[in-house]
């Protein structure tokens, strides 16, 4: 990643290590956009022209921030600001802008261990402002799953990228010193955490005025998942792993509106943006995010027109491709670099047990693969009956329909949160998967 | 606590929360302890006199401090100084003095949240310093199980400071916003956490300068125990836990040397020393850590003299009384203190589903039992195999006595890391450590 090493010998590392001073924060506007990136060492240079030929547009459909798309004779980049407010509901919401700052630091991280992130050009933290290039003409994946469009390799690239980006956070790589301290770094981005904590895990088990589900047809499911005990339990056991288990650096929000798919003639380009939730935590949460969001194309398929098998096929290959890709990507990992604290080659390699590694690499594996579909099971019904929606599913027309697929979505999401121990696999999950399909009306 | 109210009324905690400057350090020695002294606030005055009337000895036992008592008119206090290195082996191990300042912190919140600590009478956290009280006429637990007294307030008193200190810095009683604040200020007690993850989890495994047993009796055993994969497995597994659960802030070193007893006219009393390996950790760290040193006093009493068995009995009962009175106190807050973010009254109690409340902590308990069974095995395991023994074991003699206790202990705490899952009660580890007394020689 050539930018970013740009990137970061022009900000030294050490001196963004800790969160901004805001005191000076100005929120920009289209017009304050050009004069304030003129001052950024080289983007001027790669816009092309003077501030007075940029054109600039707002195009943040995130729930969030502002983002901005500045085209200049010479080249593009793409801005992004936080604001000290949820930008959805308004100042009523006020969110840190020190998530700028989180963000900036996992882009860092994952770009050092994994690459498939935009280049950053310039970080200005006290504007909690990052100046990336503009990723065109890639689209979110999550629109062309609802297109029905096929990137290969969406999946597998995420899969690599998770097993990177979280092995190499973890204590199977870095030292516990190392580990403890971006622990500490990111442990202020509470905010985040918090939204996730009430959004995915809480709300949508209790009356909320900020849950919403799209149409009266599912009133009936709502009422039978508040009295749901075995559901409430289990989905407070993933809440309590999502608060305890500080395993890896997580994105935090890694579903398919997080990820930039482009077809191109040299190649899919594949990327993950948005890691604002960034923090040290369950490896599983970020799995768990991505499978759920392809579960949820899944069951949306049946309301998207007609002949939806193939594309629905080609998803659940998705799913177990990316799985699949991770897991053999991650024991690669654990065979060439394990220098962490945990499973120290000393005790196994090193004493001519190689078995012994892989039998913990296997049981590892395992614990992880159960975790995985909890936090999918919590992901998809949150998407269902919490605040935030997906397009994929609320763009469905008639209601009646809308609400069968949704009814098999949460049917899937019950099993996955209850029985995550007992189906055990990626691979069940798909049984599973495809048997509500045809059970669930 | 009164001593605890004063001692915080005087130094405001905010001006505490963070690590000391320590540039300013001077060691004391028996000759500069009293003129340091007068020097704080109330100490004279209790001391009473002048500093020339007061008498200084050092007393220190443990490993890493100087402990000094110091003697006046009107009465004693306790002085424990770090030093920036370990003191048994010297300068060529460094430690950080900040070790001080996760002690003093660890000791204030353990007295809000439970008490059963020495008073703090004043902090000087820049010459990493705690004046405490004189805890006298009391004794090291460990050492009134050697000599097979009974104290039998200590075990249930050791499970209900651990249920309180635990549950109340957890998830169930702290919002997650303030228990991630905690974390980080403990995030940087990393020397002392590492020297756990070293000499419990790893160094007994491998070949290790620093390792020690007591008798070349020994060396067969330990050449099966370097060979046994599924035990190497699963002291990882262990370690891993150590290494990313952030339940609860955890004592760190809660065995029986870091416990006080005494018997007075109004009653035992029983205090709980020494919590400077004090950090956010797993729950069973601190319970298993407290039964596994009752284990050990269990099987070297066949060494200890004549008619073991009633002594034996009584242990056993200790170690089961630990536990369900722990299991107790921790239920009773799971039911009237749970004003955390895990598992929130609104998804069940509120909901009229008090069951459900009931099932999840039946969960939950289940999990933290075979948690606290793997760690007591290691911590069982690591005192014969590692570098610091314990004297209930290592003051038998003749060797072949020794060694026959020292099997037996290590045949326990192998079960209780590999099956810790399948023994899963503290009443089945009961029983399978008195099958192991006959079955072991």
């Amino acid at each position: 990643m050539d930018g970013v090493e740009i990137a970061r010998s022009r900000h030294d590392r050490r001196s963004a290590d800790s969160v901004p001073d805001y005191s000076d924060y100005v929120p920009l506007s289209l017009e304050t956009v050009p004069p304030r990136l003129a001052h950024y060492d080289g983007i001027a240079a790669r816009l092309g022209g003077t501030p007075d030929d940029w054109s600039v547009r707002e195009v943040g459909d995130g729930n969030l921030n502002f983002v901005y798309i500045v085209e200049g004779p010479a080249g593009s980049v793409c801005v992004k600001q936080a604001l000290p407010y949820v930008r959805l509901v308004g100042e009523s919401w006020p969110l840190p802008l020190a998530r700028s700052f989180y963000e900036y630091s996992a882009l860092v991280r994952q770009a050092e261990r994994s690459g498939h992130v935009p280049e950053i050009l310039h970080f200005d933290g006290p504007q909690a402002l990052v100046v990336m290039e503009n990723l065109a003409p890639h689209i979110i994946w999550r629109k062309a799953l609802m297109a029905r469009e096929r990137h290969e390799t969406a999946a597998p690239i995420m899969g690599r990228f998770l097993a990177e980006t979280l092995f190499r956070s973890s204590d199977l790589s870095l030292s516990a010193e190392t580990k403890k301290r971006e622990i500490a770094l990111f442990s202020g981005n509470t905010a985040l955490c918090k939204i996730t904590e009430d959004l995915v895990f809480t709300d949508p088990y209790r009356d909320h005025p900020l849950n919403r589900w799209t149409s009266p047809e599912l009133d009936a499911t709502v009422a039978a998942i508040r009295a749901d005990a075995e559901w409430k339990i289990a989905i407070q056991e993933l809440k309590y792993m999502f608060l305890t288990r500080a395993e890896a650096l997580v994105h935090g929000d890694a579903h398919t509106g997080s990820v930039m798919v482009a077809k191109a003639a040299t190649g899919e380009d594949i990327r993950v943006i948005d890691p604002e939730f960034a923090f040290y935590g369950p490896m599983g949460f970020d799995l768990g995010a991505a499978i759920a969001n392809l579960f949820l194309s899944y069951y949306s398929q049946d309301g998207r027109g007609p002949d939806p098998g193939p594309y629905q096929a080609w998803l659940l290959t998705a799913i177990a491709r990316l799985w699949d890709t991770f897991a053999s990507r991650f024991a690669e990992l654990w065979r060439t670099e394990r220098t962490g604290d945990a499973y120290p080659p000393t005790l196994y390699e090193a004493q001519d047990q190689t078995d012994a590694s892989e039998a913990a690499l296997a049981r590892f594996l395992v614990r992880l693969e159960a975790d995985t579909l909890g936090f999918a099971g919590a992901k998809m019904a949150r998407r269902i009956l919490g605040l935030a929606g997906v397009a994929d599913l609320e763009t469905i027309e008639p209601a009646t329909v809308r609400a069968g697929c949704e009814r098999r979505a949460l049917a899937l999401a019950r099993r996955l949160v209850v029985d995550r121990e007992r189906i055990g696999s990626v691979a069940c999950a798909i049984v599973e998967a495809k048997g509500i399909l045809g059970e669930v009306k």
